[in-house]
């Protein structure tokens, strides 16, 4: 299903929501990777240890209705282009800025599941200060594996797009990230891999 | 005009946009606060000295069209209380966190202005570490004057409600915030206050 911009231009929405759907459809495992973000910075924010939020979808109104004891309806609007991460914070003072990927594939993540807005934003926030870094989980595997990893090692890679890196080999990523341990509350722990990013002073 | 969110309990946007209104009309003398922060974020943002960003409004979003060779059409929609501040980002490696208020009232600043959720979030963001502010613009006096104050001043009597705290006296918000001088570029350059309140170490 393709979802375009006013002036046609695709709306793409990032290939973690299809693979969501395939990690749905086809394991019935558990979570959507998103969905445990959000338990988690619940989870943190009810234990005063971060305030981190997932971003609303930016949307243009263009027309509401507003019937008599009812909800306002919004009945014409439209998708606008994020120029941001999905999720942003604070955690022990750090400005904290990142996104959430899952890839099917095995061995490998592909840089095309990153948009170039998101880089854009990742590099600014690190300029001035911030913390960056992407959540990526390979969901093929029979237990899923999901990393925190520094934003500047995916810098490397989507700069050298044009010399030919079109995927991040996964053994990078483990060598270079963090593994988020599996647990139950918080269902995705990964406040303690960034907590050792943040010691190894690594982002 | 009411707007009410699912349920009929009333969709209140802040007086703020009231008061723009009256701004615009009465005086016809320039930007609303918020579009003047905006600009002010594209140019700190263009110049490399803060990522700081107004998030969209969260909307629920039932129903979409997508027609063939057109943009995809949002038909049902409502609106979602926020459970944030307007505005936060990283400036100085600090997490920056806020929201903006205008009142026409000359000599005091109306706490009904304020939103709990604004309070409880920003309470939570300074608990781990983050600086928390409200910009506060008076618009009535012939030179409208804007100020950055420190959350924990607002805190103060928010909490102090039931006592019968229903405003701060300008005065007030005068010795205690930062006056943000008027400039062209940026429209409103509020980070030169956050700056001073920082080297104060008065948050």
């Amino acid at each position: 299903m393709t979802i375009n911009y006013p002036g046609g231009k695709p709306f793409i929405q990032t290939t973690k929501s299809n693979e969501k759907k395939f990690s749905m459809t086809h394991s019935n495992r558990g979570m959507s990777l998103e969905n445990e973000i959000n338990l988690s910075n619940q989870f943190y924010l009810n234990n005063h240890i971060a305030v981190i939020h997932k971003k609303p979808t930016p949307i243009q109104i263009v027309n509401v209705d507003y019937p008599k004891r009812a909800a306002a309806k919004i009945t014409e609007a439209y998708f606008k282009q994020p120029s941001t991460t999905d999720y942003n914070g604070v955690f022990k003072g750090k400005y904290i800025d990142f996104d959430a990927k899952e890839t099917k594939n095995k061995t490998s993540f592909p840089l095309h599941n990153i948009h170039e807005h998101q880089i854009n934003h990742l590099k600014e926030c690190i300029n001035v200060g911030g913390v960056g870094f992407f959540i990526i989980r390979f969901t093929s595997n029979k237990n899923k594996e999901t990393y925190v990893v520094p934003a500047k090692y995916i810098f490397k890679y989507w700069d050298n797009q044009l010399n030919g890196s079109k995927s991040i080999k996964k053994d990078f990523l483990m060598n270079n990230g963090y593994l988020i341990p599996q647990k139950l509350n918080p269902v995705l722990p990964y406040l303690s891999a960034v907590d050792q990013m943040l010691t190894d002073n690594n982002y």
